[in-house]
């Protein structure tokens, strides 16, 4: 891929020290996807010298644990640490990174083959400051409808981490931090809406919305409409918790 | 833990060895659940000179994918090379197996920090033959019901593994390999019930798999009971594998 004298050079002086630090072969990937204002989005950065995107990521500290390095990885990117993180799968053929750095000696800490333990979150994304690295010439949320070109496996990861925050749906609840703290059914099905990318029936969505048993309704309505103030609801915190914890018991 | 000089010298004269074939650092646990005659254990181990035990594991060549790894390890104990093997969570917290080895030399491969990924699958145990391996002084289908003491944090991996194993019910078919090739409904039921640890409501349980649509009614009954004989069904193939891939368009 790139060889640009200055990022070879980074990644040179880099090596020594990430090879005392870090635990070897492996690392982390961030899928972060930011929802605002009915848009979802991810997180992506893009390495000077490189038209590639890719998903933010980082090691393992020799001294932390790999919730942690995803956790600290993170925060160096957004500034935010409470984001709520969830491993989803680990990616660990042979050859997913080791030829991107083919041009660099045998021996850069980069240019070994590593294990990636894939990580999701989902954000608000006007909450959010991103950061850019010294390796990197842009951090940025990109459309999900829209997206550039990505290096190594990284679409892939991708792919896997909006099947997985799909199918999480199902059995965990969403929303929180996401919504504003008072929101209205038509506003919470938008959000599901916009993470399946397909039209929801209002009847079925209301009835399996209240069957979760994790919403309060307010006794307040949101003014300012022509139609009929709609109600507001909001989560019941205690409910939320719990199910986040346990699952809902839907299914069998 | 353990100190016995034999088990000892077997460690210490396989060591070297580990650290040239393997990727250091990462490991894989496998939970095998057995079911056959609608009983549900897991395979497991017991290491010489311990009353532990625990999952069958092993390490990542530097040769081979992650998923290649899990396949080996379990053909390595059970002989069997088409199990359906699944990935479901990382365990990588500081200190989850380091302490086993306290008093070994520090250079011993195996006291090294592992970070370990968990593979979990689902067998007919009555058509898979255990092979206890030189480290071992057992190797046994356990009854989930009756779990012996675990070693490491291997106790927390077979749970996780149980709840993945569970949830997956409600987006994956089940039951290939598992059940006869014709089976009835009231069998079917029986195999989730003993994954679940539950009783299933049979109209509900029947309506559900219905709408999975992976069953084929046959122009037979089972024979021979008192009662009206019941039907037999058996999965269409086709179905059941596309299920297996995309998971049932069930839920959102």
């Amino acid at each position: 891929m790139m060889d640009s004298q200055a990022f070879k050079k980074i990644l040179e002086e880099r090596s020594a020290r990430s090879w005392e630090m870090y635990l070897p072969h492996l690392s982390v990937d961030c899928v972060v996807f930011g929802f605002h204002n009915a848009s979802l989005k991810v997180l992506l950065t893009k390495l000077k010298d490189s038209e590639l995107w890719g998903l933010p990521g980082g090691y393992v500290l020799k001294t932390e644990n790999i919730h942690s390095a995803a956790s600290r990885i993170l925060f160096e990117r957004t500034g935010a640490s409470d984001i709520y993180l969830q491993q989803f799968r680990v990616f660990g053929d042979l050859n997913r990174s080791e030829d991107f750095f083919k041009d660099f000696s045998d021996d850069l800490w980069n240019k070994q083959r590593f294990v990636s333990i894939g990580f999701y979150a989902l954000v608000d994304f006007s909450k959010v400051t991103l950061i850019t690295d010294d390796i990197s010439e842009a951090c940025e949320w990109r459309s999900i409808a829209e997206l550039p070109e990505f290096m190594m496996d990284h679409q892939s990861i991708f792919e896997k981490a909006l099947t997985v925050l799909r199918r999480q749906l199902n059995y965990k609840p969403i929303g929180l931090n996401l919504l504003p703290e008072k929101f209205t059914l038509p506003e919470i099905q938008k959000l599901y809406e916009i993470i399946l990318g397909k039209k929801l029936n209002r009847g079925n969505f209301y009835r399996k919305m209240m069957r979760y048993d994790i919403l309060e309704k307010l006794n307040e309505t949101r003014k300012g409409g022509a139609h009929k103030a709609p109600d507001l609801y909001s989560f019941d915190l205690e409910k939320y918790q719990s199910a986040l914890k346990n699952g809902f018991n839907e299914g069998w």
